[in-house]
């Protein structure tokens, strides 16, 4: 494809884009395609011959878009924000169009300085002091790996420079919330770990964060038993209901051991673009005195702050404890610079996207006082749900709502006593998945069932860029339809 | 951003990167800027208020522009090739428009779907048996820990399950040519294996591939030594020189052992596409009888091929062994649909971009006959290239031209005997790096310097989709007259 033919083509694509954003609240939320059905729309083998944009765009139209979860939808409540701000797109269009490569400083050193400014704005956005420093990676999963696999070797010695894991005469332990995400348990078990050395730390039956007593006393228990403890998680906004780990708290207490302190607030993190809610970090930088910094941070733009996927920050406050573990420094490498930052070392692929254009992009072209905005809107519209929930006669509220996502449930008398007591749990998970499954079949709203405490609970996660309160009411609307719906037939 | 908003900046900035890919001939290939002076150009703090995408635009061509080296200019020929093929821009630039999320089969079933059948398809353009399947990762660093940590797992009896890495009885070893790419030490350090269990092994003086007999010798030490062969990576076309390990060899020695082989064809995949270079696979789905399969491939669409960064291809025989290792199942991700793919059991990320509508818009919209057709003329001019080196006095091909790359060096006659015996290695590495810097300083063309043998040497790669005969030419007239103002000072 030549430039001029790109010209043609992009124009054509770029409208087809604003068009297809305009009209996305008037298509279902949930995708209606069955298993296969894609598939089985396409072509099996490739294409012999050449084809121009109007055919890519009418199998955009033909199976692509009827084969997403809209997403981007207004009533699109279920899974955390994944917003891809309009304004982020062209960044990302802009990498893309540069075609940049990054291996190395040298072979684009504005794509490793933008990194460098833009991660430094965003410290700076979000309230962290200048001993840490970022990169981007692609999501939460691998930032968390890549901090585990630096905590792994801080506590092991180094072992990767000799026999590895594999020759450790402790087993190395790691330590989250019995809420973290999966890709906690994930990434402890992908760095070697093993699960028998994965601890999940029971939480608090109210607010479903960890319990600092019951950290100590696990970490207690392992060195006494002969083991060292490594790592620990702390959770910033849980994905079951947005728990905060008490970090100023879990601190001291992974001090006393030497393990490594990763904070994970992948949805959370947008947050902290908010003055008024530098509060979950607290401590984050120690207290100069019993309690130490954490070691790394990591959160996700592309979630509700809405840079498009997929966009990670991981800040540390050593960089050299990364690229110890992380460098590679062959020949056809080699930078005719001096001391250039060399990202390659700081995370796990070589070839790196020039993705802080997407970054810079969004901050410049949208401004960060109309996020701040957005992300206030969104939490007054959670609170406004859950007060909405609380008030109506069979509806619970199961969590506090300390950010943009409500947990709830609805009650029926047969089910659930009027204190609260589970009647018959069976039921009500059938219940509470029935009336959610009818409401994101019917393609008016998406919400997604999670289990809490061993039942189904159905959380309300706000924060698409388009969701206004009126959003949010139409879908709690037809929550209560399809749960008085599926009532009948209990 | 609105919609509307972002049709008329669009429209700017498709009609921009039109330009720019226009006039990138006329720019110098490698950035000349000096370390911290793109940072030094922009605000060291975040935006406060809202800017417009002409702003944008005027940073790009000021800051970003002239702090990149140019790897789509037609004199570069350092690294490997990393085309952006504007066809595949179109589709990276659809998934972020479309901004659908990757977690589960049910929040993007067309999203997984297409992945599917992309996959598929270029299994087949690359003649891979059915016994293949593939999904996309974002590079092959990434894919090839992927592969090392199945391969672990299935060594070491799934010990992610127990005590993990650090409880093995036996240690685990991972055999990979001394010219593997840096990526797969990476890997085998970061999957924990350790170095001391890290074999390079041998390669042959003349063509840089794995020596067989190497490989026997050192897996049957470490198994007499209590060791057990956990993985072989088999290079296909080496970063130094292009040399092809010869995996119909080395799969029985592998398989003697019981070892996962994975193929690392991450520059070489993209000449699978052209029928006659399928022999640098061959032996791939094993013999039937003493020859087993290998267990993965990966390959880069986004170099040599062009499907714009980051799009690297990982084809296993058994999904099972990687979703046995990668797998999470929490509530919140489950999925109401059965028997789906879910991807993000298949790599270490949970969130994916729609990354298979960027390989889809370039096979439709280029076709398959216009991508051969710059593979093979790429390949002759190489070909071309060697030649004219091999006839030039005072030059020498240092490795067998069988890809797109050859490595020369130029050998003045006070350093290097005329039976090839070098008299001064200090000075001709002191030489090669002159005017290997000069040329590359001079903005003229961009080669890469690598060590082989100890020695520097030059590669000039070719590949980059605007590249012509001139274009080499013109870098090799560059090179003689750098090398002859660099011989002067000798």
């Amino acid at each position: 494809m030549t430039p001029e033919e790109f010209r043609a083509a992009g124009h054509v694509l770029i409208d087809w884009i604003a068009d297809h954003r305009t009209r996305i609240a008037d298509l279902p939320v949930q995708a209606q395609v069955r298993p296969g059905e894609v598939a089985a729309a396409l072509p099996s083998t490739p294409p012999a011959g050449t084809e121009d944009i109007t055919a890519l765009i009418a199998d955009l139209e033909r199976v692509i878009v009827p084969g997403l979860t809209q997403v981007q939808h207004p009533r699109h409540v279920g899974w955390f924000p994944s917003n891809a701000a309009l304004a982020s797109v062209l960044g990302d269009l802009a990498s893309s169009g540069l075609g940049g490569l990054g291996i190395s400083w040298q072979s684009a050193p504005a794509l490793t300085e933008l990194e460098q400014v833009v991660c430094d704005w965003m410290r700076q956005l979000t309230g962290l002091s200048p001993s840490w420093q970022g990169a981007i990676h692609d999501t939460a999963s691998t930032a968390c790996l890549v901090a585990l696999l630096a905590a792994r070797e801080r506590a092991g010695g180094y072992s990767v420079e000799h026999g590895g894991l594999q020759s450790l005469p402790q087993p190395l332990v790691v330590y989250a919330s019995e809420q973290a995400h999966s890709s906690v348990p994930k990434a402890v078990l992908l760095a070697g770990f093993g699960r028998d050395n994965l601890r999940l730390i029971q939480t608090d039956p109210q607010t479903h964060a960890m319990l600092p007593d019951a950290l100590a006393a696990a970490m207690a228990a392992d060195v006494a038993a002969g083991r060292r403890p490594a790592a620990v998680v702390v959770s910033i906004g849980t994905t079951a209901t947005t728990a905060v780990d008490p970090l100023a708290t879990l601190l001291p207490i992974a001090g006393q051991h030497g393990a490594w302190v990763h904070v994970d607030a992948a949805m959370a993190g947008s947050a902290l673009l908010l003055p008024e809610y530098r509060w979950l970090i607290d401590g984050i930088d120690g207290d100069g005195a019993g309690s130490p910094a954490a070691d790394s941070l990591s959160w996700n733009p592309h979630k509700w702050m809405g840079t498009v996927l997929d966009c990670s920050l991981l800040y540390v406050r050593d960089p050299e404890l990364l690229i110890r573990v992380m460098s590679t420094a062959p020949s056809y490498l080699r930078s005719t610079a001096d001391a250039v930052v060399e990202y390659r070392d700081w995370g796990i692929p070589l070839g790196r996207r020039f993705r802080a254009l997407k970054l810079w992009f969004h901050l410049r072209l949208d401004g960060v006082p109309a996020i701040q905005a957005r992300l206030r809107r969104d939490l007054l519209n959670a609170r406004r749900l859950a007060d909405a929930v609380a008030a109506e006669p069979g509806w619970r509220v199961l969590a506090p709502v300390q950010l943009q996502t409500v947990c709830l449930r609805h009650e029926p008398p047969g089910l659930v006593a009027a204190d609260g007591a589970v009647l018959d749990g069976e039921a009500l998970d059938r219940h509470t998945l029935a009336w959610a499954d009818a409401l994101n079949a019917s393609g008016a709203g998406f919400v997604s069932p999670a289990v809490l405490d061993g039942r189904w609970m159905v959380r309300i996660s706000i924060g698409v860029e388009s969701t206004e309160w009126d959003d949010v009411e139409a879908v709690w609307t037809a929550a209560r339809a399809e749960a008085a719906r599926a009532s009948a037939v209990l």
